[in-house]
């Protein structure tokens, strides 16, 4: 029997994570299901935007580094993270963009695990982390190793310096064996590095106990930081005094403000700061984060995979017959937060969504992303979303000609 | 004969940049010598973050990568910043910050210079730049020279692949000769690098006319960006496609949402971005900069040197016999926008001035720096700190206990 809207209705009086949705700001008339791209805007950072901008840079200027702690936020962000994460206290740091941390990390770790000169990376990963280990790779006369997802485990030798590999995967959602394939990693003496873009802030993540050594994550999705919000880095606390960023800026210093020659790392997670903290930005995120204050992590895993479970049987059982395909695992338990649907026409699906209201997004060749913030996104989203995807379907309005036009970010 | 006050109302009579002070919120009864430090904030920041946060992020979401034009934004502010510092549409790119763009760019420097392999600088320039120099040399197998001022024009052999060079040294603030030495660069073959954090937004830098081949700067002091802003990057037209930043991140790719495997740069100074940039702190500064707009730096910088030589005059007329030195030129048309003078207890004295509400800096180990930021500074502010400078140092204010601690942030 199919489940209905009532049903849905049900589901959503018994969340205990129902009333966080009235903390964000989100637009009338929208189900947003691309949160996986660019978090909506929690309320509260539009009053500590104006707070940091009226009284911290206008009225206290220069003084603000020390007397609003702007000196330490990297830090305290970091270890907000830490706690979503599941990363104890001075593990993780908030700084640069996640392909800033992911070069940093891997050229500490090749650094740290001469004279191996592997880097190990999965194919058809989020094309960032390959471009970066690319440029890190040529720079550094190491060799970048890309293998198919199930040959990882085997590509783990003694070769290898460090192996990156993301989380949860951007495209399909399926999600990695943290604990399995980081221990396989410390087996032959390499460097677990993870991606956790698509992770943070949707899954219960358990950084300190699953053993990863590394990780570098992004802001501005799950963690609903802002657009372009600053990304964050974890290093492993038996780790950190062996681990130096190639990115030796001036912050990263055990005495930054002595003006010292020669560079002498920060003990400590303070050593993977470069140049001067995004204030603004940073401070959007540090708001952000609060949303996450007494939440368990596990019942945000256990919303997500209620809802990806939701629309994966809803499209079953409302669509067969549109020709849509599932990228991913067919067990939504097994993947992140977020369903992929495939369609020959799927971009011109998504943008007539979009005119409806329904926002996912679109993957090259072929995918149809839906994301579902567990903060929130309601069962009744997921429900009445597919209602409108099946109106899209059944009176084929992607046919469209205005659907058809690219725009330069999809 | 002494300059009196009315003099200097005179001259801020006959300023042609007077008006733009209306467009800062500065705090009343403080004197802000410190926008070397940190920029004043611009009072149309406000309003535009306001509008970024409620319209492009919290209604529009994701589409406001398009239709808000944040995808484009690196390089619209970088245009704007091209317009302060003398170089062409399409050499300039926001992004990061400086001690990040300094390694991307001295790393593609390197690359396209191989088999050269001598990183040259200046010993005892800004530390972050040393630092930057020092983890790329380590990642890269290249060695670090670090030389005395006057000693640099000699090193420049062939065997130097990037010179770095700070164009108004922090502390002194004393001025390099970007054509000589750029020039003397290119004879030998080596690629030059100017870091212009405390040149952009006070000096007429030239940059394309004095054959710069690369420069890197700051937001957050002269422009006005606020705290932590983006930094830039500058790439000279002709050596665009020979420059590969290591930092080879997806916003870098010719097709970054075709998500290809392999890294292919975009034409262009695009290639030079790296991750997702923070939408938020690039919007303050793309604002920021709109003060600049029909301003003439060479106006800029010839109101820059009236109030630093008003500074200097006032400080050798009036305050001789109280232990003061000059660190830098004599002559202040020689530096920068600041004038900076030596103290043994130089960090006591500026704690007690900031105080009385004038703010300027200190920087190890007993350097009193001043800055003058043009758009901002009147020349009755220089009499009055002035006179506030000659009562903490005639009273010994300064020596009460609570001027000596010292603060995490200098």
């Amino acid at each position: 029997m199919s489940i209905d809207r009532a049903a849905c209705e049900a589901l959503d009086r018994a969340d205990p994570l129902a009333a966080l949705r009235a903390r964000f700001d989100l637009p009338e008339g929208v189900i947003y299901l691309d949160g996986n791209s660019l978090g909506a805007l929690p309320r509260a950072v539009r009053d500590r935007l104006a707070r940091v901008v009226d009284r911290e840079w206008g009225r206290d200027l220069i003084k603000s580094w020390n007397t609003a702690g702007w000196i330490d936020l990297p830090g305290r962000v970091g270890d907000k993270i830490g706690r979503v994460v599941g990363a104890g206290p001075g593990t993780v740091l908030a700084a640069d963009s996640t392909s800033v941390n992911l070069f940093k990390l891997a050229g500490a770790a090749l650094r740290a695990n001469a004279p191996r000169s592997v880097i190990l990376a999965e194919a058809g990963d989020f094309p960032t982390d390959a471009y970066v280990m690319e440029g890190l790779a040529d720079l550094a006369g190491a060799e970048l190793r890309l293998v198919e997802r199930d040959a990882i485990a085997d590509a783990l030798t003694e070769e290898v310096a460090v192996v990156l590999l993301t989380h949860v995967h951007y495209k399909s959602g399926e999600v990695h064996d943290m604990a399995a394939l980081s221990a396989r990693a410390r087996a032959v003496g390499a460097f677990s590095l993870w991606d956790l873009s698509h992770s943070a802030g949707v899954l219960d993540v358990r950084l300190d106990a699953d053993g990863a050594d590394l990780a570098a994550g992004c802001g501005y999705k799950y963690l609903n930081g802002g657009p372009g919000a600053p990304a964050w880095l974890y290093v492993r606390r038996e780790l950190q005094d062996r681990i130096r960023s190639p990115l030796s800026g001036w912050l990263g210093h055990a005495a930054p403000f002595a003006f010292e020659q020669g560079y002498r790392p920060a003990e400590g997670i303070g050593r993977g700061l470069c140049g001067t903290p995004t204030i603004l930005s940073l401070s959007a995120l540090d708001e952000a984060l609060e949303l996450f204050e007494g939440v368990a992590m596990s019942a945000v895993q256990a919303k997500a995979r209620s809802l990806t479970g939701l629309f994966a049987r809803l499209v079953g059982e409302r669509l067969s017959g549109f020709g849509l395909g599932r990228h991913g695992p067919a067990d939504t338990a097994r993947a992140g937060g977020q369903v992929s649907l495939t369609h020959p026409d799927g971009y011109a699906i998504v943008q007539a969504l979009i005119a409806e209201g329904v926002i996912g997004d679109f993957r090259a060749p072929d995918v149809l992303r839906f994301g579902f913030a567990p903060l929130y996104v309601r069962h009744v989203d997921v429900f009445d979303a597919v209602a409108v995807l099946e109106r899209v379907l059944a009176e084929e309005r992607w046919r469209e000609p205005r659907f058809a036009a690219r725009a330069a970010v999809t």
